[in-house]
């Protein structure tokens, strides 16, 4: 395969296609040393080692890993996650929902139910496909709200969405393949499919979603293009959302060219004002597109419950790889928020969500046209976790991040949500998992550092 | 890559190694014509198909699919346990342990307690590795019970221990490397290595384990090899224990050819006699050997929590490669675990699953000498959930099996634990997961239908 650099549309981002081996290189970050280090053994030298002959002496044998440790890097989001531990740093750098609002005792109660009703069982193996009724809600809650006709054998339950992706990975990519995927996209979707070997071919997005002919445009250049990932509703890192017409014109490039596309859709419950679009996967005629969800930002991550949903055949094509992949999801897990959906409103519990982002959202970016200079550009999401920001073109966002951190803020830098890099003057803003006089004064913070660069 | 026929031993099995598309028709199991159907699709088009022109109507295409999808079958062990949930059929076909034995009371306990003193971490995202306190635990605990030096950064929380092999093979295999492993070998870790595209190189085994020489000799016919599994204690499928001088020698023999291996270890804790060995990996002076364990034996299997532990370098690739499959394990599991131990007595626990164990391991060992024809063996495990039944070279267990199911009793024929097929008069019975009278009553069904036979 050979890279090569492709042109973008006027509202794009100037994403570029390089070769994995350098990419890796490139990527590695300024914040971790640590991993530079680590992750260029595999290039140089360890695994072109003669494994029958002692080259050298005792410890300094590296043991042969897989090309993909080449290229799989750490997770820049964990690490910086890291650094702003101390409760004195004011982080918009997660995609942390806001503990405060968990159902801590609803929880407790759902617990102690389902031990009494049916101990044995909750704390016992289970079906890999996951466990019925809560699968069964998922379908009806999907169908309701997305224009869906699932029933629960669409549905196989996943270690958290991301576990869905890297299911998809394995189920779709070869090595070599390519992926398409909005510019930017996802960081740890990047990592999913990454570890199976695949390109990347970067498609420029706009306020209404990924720009269509430039998909279709790239889906020709790439025989070997596999899979289309997507985040259609308040998409991680922009928060854009993209329009009905896009959403439509996806399914028919999707059936046109057989490709299978993977609509993930964390937020999609999480939106502050406007109406709800359907899915993608609501004009899908040929059954080639996927649904992920989740419940970590509806109800509480540290659960690790979330799906994937699809035709049947598909989905049992997942069922088979998550078979040797973990066996299944945790079981009591399963059943206690099926309980707590028994027991509770969660619509009432998502509204009060929803309120408190979008106030949450509102201080952000009312604080962001206040205090940023004026030649910085934010979205206003309209519902989700995140707002995007973008600094003139030659101002690095990892150099701002440094001067942040000496005042105790933090942010992502945007070049690890472009998967072949650049684009280093972006990053992105969490407003969702801190109160609101934490926002006022992290933003102001920010804000004064940008000023210095003007 | 020549596939080719290997010599055994005169106490060893007759494993072949076969090619892979090959390898997934011949598999296909007698009791699940469904999978013969899925899986033949990635042969017999669906792969070739040029993905810019509709060639077929709506519906008839199939999406192109990664092409390790031709040879990941369905666990033939799930499969079965579809089969054998009505409560008629007496199943000696899982690995399940005994429901009866699970801490329900404790577990409630712990819950309450975690959440009300720590209800928004519990429920909030954590690290990638895994909670600190829980892996001071595991780490002290291997320190103590197999002469390991660990502390907690040697330890990663994976999602069971079937998740660290995962990983594992994640980290260690490119398509066309050589797995070593022990002949028969765990099903599942068959399936989680099958999925990185490696070929498997099985071993002849005898009562103290993986033959050296053979081992040997195959690592300097594989010039890919990459890895070797083992299952030193209790082994799965076949109960029996590694010696001392096995575990020295299979050291020294991944010093002086560099290559990793993965000692797992789910049963060790349940010994019934005789003295605890201490692990490989206590005789590792290179760090090439990495251990996994699970809460699933000596707890419970519903909270999917096991571990992988090794040198920090290693480990610490495969914290990279987790971020990627599923961010990291669910955190209230980890920390109700870490509640129990600290608010209980676990040593007391174990020792009521072993006696437990220990009583139907001797009921069933018992019966099987007495009801199966002598023609047949049998092993007598020290511990671990498992025995291993060989018939005479003409009987094929699966044939054996249709007639026990009819019968309403069932086991899991021991073909699908040859990576490379063969070996089809074999069976594995499980003891753990059934009150005694069943024990006795199920093994007479099975003896008398054996008899049948001679």
């Amino acid at each position: 395969m050979k890279p090569k650099t492709v042109q973008m549309g006027e509202n794009s981002m100037e994403p570029k296609t390089v070769q994995m081996g350098e990419n890796s290189m490139e990527l590695n970050t300024a914040l971790t040393g640590e991993n530079s280090m680590e992750f260029n053994t595999a290039l140089t030298g360890g695994n072109s080692m003669e494994h029958n002959a002692l080259q050298m002496g005792e410890n300094f044998m590296e043991l042969k890993t897989a090309r993909r440790m080449s290229y799989i890097k750490a997770s820049e989001i964990r690490e910086i996650l890291k650094v702003t531990e101390k409760p004195e740093v004011i982080s918009f750098a997660g995609g942390l929902p806001a503990p405060e609002l968990f159902p801590i005792e609803e929880i407790k109660r759902a617990n102690q139910i389902v031990l009494e009703e049916d101990g044995r069982k909750a704390l016992q193996y289970s079906t890999t496909e996951g466990y019925p009724p809560l699968r069964q809600w998922i379908a009806e809650r999907m169908n309701k709200r997305l224009g869906t006709t699932f029933d629960s054998d669409n549905i196989l339950i996943t270690h958290g969405s991301q576990q869905a992706l890297d299911l998809s990975g394995k189920v779709f990519l070869d090595e070599g393949d390519t992926v398409l995927c909005e510019s930017p996209t996802y960081l740890a979707a990047i990592s999913a499919f990454r570890a199976y070997g695949c390109r990347f071919a970067e498609i420029p997005t706009n306020a209404n979603g990924m720009i269509m002919p430039e998909l279709e445009k790239q889906i020709q250049e790439h025989q070997n293009a596999k899979l289309i990932y997507i985040i259609p509703d308040f998409q991680n890192p922009t928060g854009r959302t993209w329009n009905l017409e896009s959403r439509r014109r996806l399914a028919e490039i999707s059936a046109k060219y057989n490709i299978a596309v993977i609509e993930d859709n964390p937020y999609g419950e999480l939106r502050f004002e406007g109406e709800i679009l359907p899915s993608t996967k609501s004009f899908d005629k040929l059954g080639n597109i996927l649904c992920t969800g989740t419940f970590s930002k509806v109800f509480c991550p540290g659960y690790r419950i979330g799906w994937i949903a699809g035709e049947k055949k598909i989905i049992r094509k997942h069922v088979l790889v998550k078979q040797g992949v973990d066996l299944q999801c945790n079981t009591i897990a399963q059943m206690e928020i099926s309980k707590y959906l028994q027991l509770y409103d969660i619509d009432k519990h998502i509204e009060k969500i929803r309120e408190t982002y979008k106030h949450r959202r509102d201080i952000a970016v009312d604080m962001m046209s206040r205090v940023f200079p004026e030649e910085v550009n934010f979205t206003r999401p309209e519902g989700g976790l995140f707002t995007w920001v973008e600094l003139p073109s030659d101002i690095n966002a990892r150099d701002v991040l440094e001067k942040c951190l000496e005042k105790n803020v933090a942010f992502v830098p945007g070049g690890s949500f472009f998967p072949n890099g650049g684009r280093e003057n972006t990053f992105r803003i969490n407003f969702s998992n801190m109160p609101e006089d934490r926002i006022v004064e992290g933003l102001t913070r920010i804000g004064g550092i940008l000023c210095d660069y003007f």
